[in-house]
């Protein structure tokens, strides 16, 4: 009997219909184990806004999604069967397992985690990708000073989260934005941040100015863009620092989102950097460990969106992308 | 007889009318020079787009030109009396001396210039607030290696035409940009760029495409804005730099000047900074020393247009805003 690995692929690239259409459910035979291949079981994988840009057949930062194959993806699981001197049977491993069952083939890229003091969840927040995304944006971009007013959008998100944490810790007064009062409540109470706008209310620009108390902002950490970049940009303070890590107001779409006034660039002299987490490989180590002492210190908190069954990734990533869920979105395989 | 300056004042903010209405010729008495003060007989006036953003009653980085007051600018000139021990009668010296034939005050921000081997009129172009604007933006925003593609917009102009040289000197591949054939002759022959595209052919895009060479923008010193700048946002390579130090397109009017697609900054991971050279003071030193030092090897050349007649800067500043001329944009007083 052959093994299978369920896999979700790419069977057409978005267009005007729903999302959740574009994705296949498969099976796909494993060959046996070769030399120098690990085989995982997946536990949990991880969705990420940043897979949205990549179902596009459109320049980009990574090359696109390639149609009908698994969607590559970060995942947590179990080594069930290793040909690898590095890796052993029951080892907890994260990488890029995909969205899939079973991962089967080199280990690159693929790291053995301890689960003796973390859930191994934690390595899809943020002790992983998620984090360190938060931990780059912040202290290499925006580098808050103490005092300073930041702006963190996508506040009760998993990198958002994070991101508005750290610049507690650097004594930054952290101003979330997120959308419905169930999420500024949690951002607040929970998380700490010292208010959380409501980007659905209809006075969303007055309560900006009331949290601002007249003094502008100093950074922001830009997860959404659009209209509400477009109010921030407005009050920046000079020298005020842009750290663009996502824009998932355009969903993106083909649609380009404009950035309404380039004047303010000017006039408040505004730096606006745009980057992903894979281009700062050297800093992986010093956030990772700057990262695990504030959660062994109890002053990161995170919450995770679980949802089962490997079938439902495509809801499921839909809904992270449609802001439905709190925390880090994950798909737990249940039937493997 | 007392002694009088002739002014340009600003009469009314910009509206819709021509700029060149807003401004109003006018004599004002000189009271006698006081302990510390300097008297000093302006020469030539520099005419600089900057100036245009201050004539709005808007946030920006310097608080607007007041009404019914001298427009504040940059000029070079001799002094002509002097209360202050470091001034002597005769003495060559650039400051904000004022769109008016005497300056007469304190002298904060004037520095005695020598004109032994170097033309006056250089202290307001390359060994000026023009050349250091250029400096900044290359050495200390753009840094291109070699071999990178540069665009420079309006490249003939003041700023342009020395961040272009600046960009050769590192061994960039320098395209520029400029509004029609004469102007791209002298950006190509006079300058030395490896080319310079019209943006008034109807064309450009496709010269844009050919010029590149299928290599893409590794940066970008941009003083116009619009939709050039939108052209070049998709075309960048990842981690291109683009130096926002002015945005003449859009006239600097109260209307808003987008930049279109939000999204490449993600997706090329692009850093823009807008700048003004007074936030970087603490530079000036090296910059002059290093403009100067290329003046002398003569790697860098320079255009001046002249118009003649204080009661003439209105005209003249409306023909740079508009860019007609080639250089750097000055009036002479002719009637001290």
């Amino acid at each position: 009997m052959s093994l299978e690995s369920n896999q979700i692929v790419l069977s057409m690239r978005p267009g005007n219909g729903s999302i959740e259409d574009c994705f296949s459910l498969e099976s796909k035979s494993l060959p046996a184990l070769q030399e120098g291949e690990i085989r995982v079981a997946n536990q949990y994988i991880s969705l990420d806004p940043y897979i949205r840009l990549r179902l596009n057949d459109a320049k980009s930062y990574m090359a696109p999604q390639p149609l009908n194959s698994v969607i590559e993806s970060a995942a947590v699981g179990e080594i069930e069967a290793s040909r690898h001197a590095d890796f052993n049977t029951g080892d907890k491993v994260v990488g890029l397992g995909n969205w899939q069952s079973k991962y089967q083939g080199k280990p690159n890229g693929f790291r053995k985690v301890s689960t003796q003091h973390i859930p191994l969840t934690t390595y899809l927040g943020p002790l992983g990708m998620t984090g360190v995304t938060a931990w780059i944006g912040v202290k290499k971009i925006i580098k808050p000073l103490s005092g300073e007013q930041i702006i963190i959008t996508a506040a009760s998100g998993a990198v958002g989260s994070v991101a508005g944490q750290i610049c507690k810790q650097l004594g930054a007064k952290v101003i979330g934005v997120a959308g419905g009062p169930e999420k500024c409540d949690y951002v607040t109470e929970v998380l700490g941040f010292d208010t959380c706008l409501d980007y659905k209310s209809s006075d969303f620009e007055a309560s900006l100015d009331d949290a601002l108390k007249g003094k502008g902002i100093d950074g922001v950490f830009e997860n959404v863009g659009g209209k509400q970049l477009d109010l921030f940009m407005e009050r920046m303070n000079p020298h005020a620092r842009v750290a663009l890590c996502g824009l998932i107001s355009g969903g993106y779409n083909a649609t380009p989102l404009p950035i309404a006034n380039a004047n303010t660039f000017l006039t408040s002299r505004i730096t606006m950097k745009g980057f992903i987490v894979s281009d700062y490989l050297e800093d992986w180590p010093i956030a990772l460990s700057d990262i695990a002492s504030m959660i062994s210190q109890e002053v990161i908190t995170w919450r995770e969106s679980i949802i089962e069954g490997l079938e439902n990734c495509p809801r499921a990533f839909t809904e992270m992308l449609s802001g439905k869920n709190i925390g880090k979105n994950l798909v737990k395989i249940t039937s493997i």
